[in-house]
């Protein structure tokens, strides 16, 4: 397997980097993961377009074009020959002696890799379990960056008891999961948080509403409560390598009748659609 | 220079980790800076018993003991021959294919080298600038984690306005410095931010209260608010580099009489006389 090493393609065992690249030390640096279906990469222009603006965000300026980032992974993939997998980039700030500030000049670190994903269809057909917990990470989520310890912290604790992902609430009010976005339905009105720094807008989010408003279902940017969310008829969450999947059961107890809703069916359907449409213009 | 890997002492270009390290993706891990002063590691129990702490809560099974991670930082020390300065030291969790949940038995990987620090006698004598700004970090700061990019920024932006730190002020209550602990006198009694889960409680802070004590002179462990600070007769930061320094600039604005105050002045004088005890007692 070939690793993408600032430009050049590596061998796997030669990507490393120095104890004091500023990601290593300070989480210093921003990431994108990036679906690829039958060797496409899936919303790559939206992926990179967002990961320009969360390097923008912390004063990174990124030594390449988008068309560049665009054209560096399309060739990994190729390299790897990846037909179904994803694709994991990071920039960090740099190499220097540690300390907070920065120089002018310093050179960012870029390393993307392939790995495989197995499409959760299980997960998909079936629903999942999730717990709730407190958000207390910092208050600039829309910064897709590698400060993601708390979001560590808590995907194990409902990792180790057996749910698969944990629903993140601040002061009352549902944000959003610890790698994924979160939304409940009630009256057949779909809610979910507005973008704004509490949450990462996700590239499947967006997705997602613009399904949603060209089906025509009702749909709400605004906060769910801790309450509503435990009255929601349907609960879903949706990632790029999750695609949308219903949470059936929410802190032990059912969510509507405890099978994934109507819904969130149908919108799986017209999200797997939306799937082969983009892969189709893309590899036409 | 040597580098400390896993308990071996390598070459300096010989220390680099994999891109798959989870530092370098989530900032899964933890660290601690230790000052030198005459070959001694100051502190070294102190620090060595609050990386233990720090790696727990956030269940990193440290595969040593205090007492090896002491011989070893010791060891590291001699063998580069540092007379003054300073030991940086992080374990991550390990390496693994990139996913938030971990599973048990991840090998953690602890990196430590020394550096050179300047005591920072001019800002200590005469004062630094400071401004201030919003804290927006998680609410686990009392973690020394890996997790520093708020910190980072806010830092760059005091740097390039020529201030020499930021405090930060959540909900109108100062918390603390980027990279230090903040007090502020005020009819004669040192105010601080108690140790709770919004500060990483120094060990320079908790070396700096115990001769507050010591000394019989006021102390309270309570919040400043921002207005309290911008009424203060005198202002200090401490950490493990800066030691004591005094505030006599906020966000432009002069620090009761704009210069060094004589409380501040008597606790330098104090700290210092306290480090030359300490590593009286240890070199003898």
């Amino acid at each position: 397997m070939k690793v993408l090493v600032n430009g050049q393609l590596l061998k796997r065992d030669e990507a490393v980097v120095d104890i004091e690249d500023r990601g290593y030390q300070f989480g210093d640096g921003i990431y994108e993961v990036i679906r690829v279906y039958e060797g496409v990469l899936y919303g790559l222009r939206e992926h990179a377009e967002r990961f320009f603006r969360s390097a923008a965000e912390i004063g990174i300026d990124l030594p390449f074009s988008i068309e560049d980032l665009e054209w560096k992974l399309e060739k990994l993939v190729q390299e790897n020959g990846v037909e179904s997998g994803g694709v994991y980039i990071q920039t960090t700030r740099g190499v220097a002696p540690r300390k907070h500030q920065y120089e002018a000049g310093l050179a960012p670190q870029t390393t993307a890799y392939t790995f495989p994903v197995k499409k959760p269809e299980n997960e998909q057909a079936h629903g999942v379990s999730a717990i709730t917990d407190k958000d207390l990470r910092w208050l600039r989520c829309d910064i897709k960056s590698l400060n993601l310890l708390y979001n560590v912290m808590i995907k194990q604790k409902a990792y180790e008891t057996g749910a698969y992902e944990a629903v993140l609430i601040r002061d009352g009010i549902v944000t959003e999961g610890t790698s994924s976005n979160v939304y409940a339905v009630k009256d057949g009105v779909v809610r979910t948080h507005p973008a704004n720094q509490l949450i990462l807008n996700g590239i499947t989010r967006m997705n997602i509403l613009e399904l949603i408003r060209k089906n025509g279902w009702k749909l709400e940017e605004k906060p769910v409560t801790e309450e509503e969310l435990r009255q929601a008829e349907e609960i879903f969450i949706s990632s790029t390598t999750s695609e949308v999947i219903p949470v059936v059961t929410l802190d032990g107890e059912a969510v509507g009748s405890g099978v994934p809703g109507p819904l969130t069916k149908q919108l799986q359907a017209a999200f797997q659609e939306s799937i082969q449409q983009a892969i189709g213009i893309s590899s036409s």
